[in-house]
């Protein structure tokens, strides 16, 4: 029996670190990357390529990049606000560059300070330079939409915007779609409504969902997005995270619960949830005033667990 | 467009207040069954008929029973452990009684002192008692299973003990089954399979299911029992209560959060999400020291919701 595989990008050194007052020093980084890829963890958001006045937290970027990368297989992912921070990502030789585009106006302007479509337009100029090197082919180009099921400023977010705008995204270049569920609006119908509809327009282009778990939603809508199909997501260590210019957000769901109930349901994630959770401590001494969340951690690991009992038991998909 | 209903069971009064030290006032009990049926709850698990030397919390019993039957179309449910139980629930005229029967041994004699099948034949006895008495013969007799999904002493509970015991209640008269996570165990999967099972071997019969939190499935889980057909909840208010014979269970899912949830998803629960979250306050003021969960409450309700808005774009089922 060969199980599903799913992908568990951790986003906790991006998303997470972004929305903290703390500074994480450069070699907690690394070592918060050491620890995620000694668990399993094959796909990190590693950092941010914005202007360190705006947000010093990641203003070792290309340091950090650059340890990434000398670790075999790790799929090492950076944001990129605008076409400047492309060029210092793929300099950096990231193996993913993702665009934040909003479907929101108002969210868009305050967090990218551009307008949807001309988000959409420096996206197409991203996709461009990676097309103008050689060196670059291999990299992917990710139009990570955000607010996608809601919006801290305009509440409801119609679902013909989402479409729209993934559609503009494709004929600008994204050779990927992620959604992202920037501020934890998403319920599961409304996931898999967007899902549905979407993969009746665009089969196969939207890989990965990233959802916050604002309002205690995010696992159950990671259920509805597994019978979409989808098989890649993002997560925090510890929940770490929300948005710096979206109010209400608190973390992305926690990368420990989400690989457990991954597991208990028969998916290949290649992660150790027991080293997972020990590489909290991490955080605990590099960021000691970040609030820590998360299920399993706090109730500890079945010894001769339920997911691995079952699993022998036959529950693999 | 109808809606399709789901019954969402308040039962912090019962499993809730069970599980923490502090006693509430017989007043305070019937303030929050009037704030619960005003937010327009309509299923109460109001108390436990315990000898009160082994839970004194329980003590009111026929008092707050007598209460609650005051409010019109309120359905009335108490946990009965035992025979002599059974009879003073029935002759305070509840609607429902509910055996809490579990599957797992060990935790069946830590709960209720008896073997499963020495429960059942009790169960059996409560049955006949009902049976006894033209006046109950509107009674529902519920067989509640406990540790349905897994058990804080033996660990993995065997789908096929699950069966025996199903079958046994259902021999010994129960109307319906009501499924118990007691200790949050179950994970997504392992609800699917075990519905998918019992669907097979006993259709209709399975009616409830009851989830705790504890490892931050509660949701996901409910989405997998939405699917397979079930339409009733146990949940409790700001997510008090735990089970006080199984070690490391926190409560019950919070009602607030699975009445969200449902409402998200185009489900008619008959409750107003904002008077549910108001009637927090009385837990505040009557058990200031017991800790309240809950994420909505937390977050507060979106004003022109995104549930609203999405139900107006035809998001129902």
């Amino acid at each position: 029996m060969t199980k599903k595989k799913v992908v568990v990008q951790e986003v906790g050194l991006r998303d997470g670190l972004q929305s903290i007052p703390q500074i994480m020093p450069t070699e907690a980084k690394k070592a918060w990357i050491d620890a995620a890829y000694n668990a399993g963890i094959r796909h990190i958001e590693v950092a941010s390529f914005v202007p360190p006045r705006l947000l010093p937290q990641m203003a070792d970027a290309e340091q950090v990049v650059a340890h990434a990368l000398t670790l075999p297989e790790l799929r090492v992912t950076a944001l990129v606000p605008n076409l400047r921070g492309a060029e210092n990502a793929l300099k950096a030789g990231v193996h993913r560059v993702v665009a934040p585009i909003s479907i929101s106006e108002q969210h868009s302007l305050a967090n990218v300070r551009k307008t949807p479509d001309a988000m959409i337009e420096e996206f197409q100029r991203m996709r461009e330079l990676r097309d103008s090197e050689s060196a670059w082919a291999q990299t992917t180009v990710v139009a990570g939409l955000s607010t996608v099921f809601g919006c801290p400023f305009q509440g409801y977010v119609p679902e013909q915007d989402v479409c729209r705008i993934v559609l503009k995204a494709l004929d600008a270049g994204a050779d990927v779609i992620a959604l992202g569920d920037t501020t934890g609006h998403a319920t599961p119908r409304h996931v898999g409504r967007l899902l549905q509809l979407l993969s009746s327009v665009i089969e196969g282009k939207v890989t990965s969902l990233h959802f916050h778990d604002t309002r205690g939603m995010a696992l159950a809508n990671t259920v509805v997005a597994l019978d979409y199909g989808i098989r890649e997501f993002d997560s925090s260590l510890a929940g770490l995270g929300g948005c710096p210019n979206a109010p209400g957000a608190t973390g992305n769901v926690a990368t420990e619960d989400l690989v457990y109930m991954l597991q208990s349901m028969g998916f290949e994630t290649g992660i150790d949830l027991r080293r997972l959770v020990e590489s909290r401590d991490i955080l605990k001494r590099a960021v000691p005033d970040a609030p820590l969340y998360g299920y399993i951690a706090r109730e500890g690991i079945l010894d001769g667990s339920v997911p691995q009992q079952l699993s022998s038991h036959g529950v693999q998909s």
